[in-house]
């Protein structure tokens, strides 16, 4: 499981680096339900970048708030590479900032399957020059694997910030 | 500071009454930044409850998702009871749950006046039979002032589903 410190030093880091640049981010929420927002806003001065997303547990949600097609959560299902794309480019778009970072996976012990198990989890952070999915496997419990997908968006859209102008 | 573990055990209940009375819930989260939505769906099985929400740090999101007034934000501010309100009654609507929990505040160090101190929050429950602003003054640091408000949250969320049928 990250390490709580590692994770608020992290939100420094993107803190810094969208403050610095004039960027503005967003997230898209399913299985961190929240955690990734929270840790970004742990950061005294977050509401200079920061300006909120969504949590879309519920596929409907997904539709809604993010413009995630049915026909793509029916072909594909909510824990895929490209619900993880749809979730990410839709919350820039719905939340107008430059950057957006989606979280979509199985955090357990309930919901895996043989083709998509506990722990499967796609990260995809959308920008104004293009988007990037990642698909990670993670093994611990709930809450362990809910910190991990943290930490790995987090590093992601640290990546994306300090690549952009 | 609210004990973490403490905070779970009312996440746990909350889905306990949820379930049990077939009540779905969302969050319109300003100040917490996605702490509640994070608590609740700490839980296993959240997802059979629990449908997501929306996170609105910037004052445009409070209007695009959840359909406050610019008039209402320009009148009262931000931090306000008639905000509370409006984002717990816009969120239940636009999220389509049974219940919906707003918090809006100022948790610090920055963003104080006079009139706003740092601290103070508002925390709305939108039920199908009406809905509850309360006012709270934390005193802690930001860290702090977020817990203490998630935990009014989920104590005024676990009243409200406990007083339906």
């Amino acid at each position: 499981m990250a390490d709580e410190e590692g994770l608020l030093a992290l939100a420094g880091q993107i803190q810094e680096a969208c403050l610095s640049r004039g960027l503005t981010v967003s997230v898209a929420e399913s299985c961190t339900g929240g955690l990734l927002g929270h840790l970004l806003t742990d950061v005294a001065g977050s509401s200079g970048y920061f300006h909120g997303g969504a949590l879309t547990y519920h596929d409907g949600l997904k539709q809604s708030l993010l413009g995630v097609p049915a026909e793509t959560l029916r072909a594909h299902g909510a824990v895929s590479a490209q619900v993880a794309l749809a979730m990410a480019i839709g919350g820039r778009r719905s939340f107008a900032t430059d950057l957006c970072v989606s979280v979509t996976g199985i955090a357990g012990p309930d919901g895996g399957s043989p083709a998509k198990p506990v722990g499967l989890t796609y990260i995809c952070v959308a920008t104004p020059t293009g988007s990037e999915v990642r698909r990670f496997f993670w093994t611990g419990d709930r809450r362990a694997n809910k910190s991990s997908s943290a930490d790995a968006a987090l590093r992601l859209l640290l990546a994306a910030a300090m690549g952009l102008p």
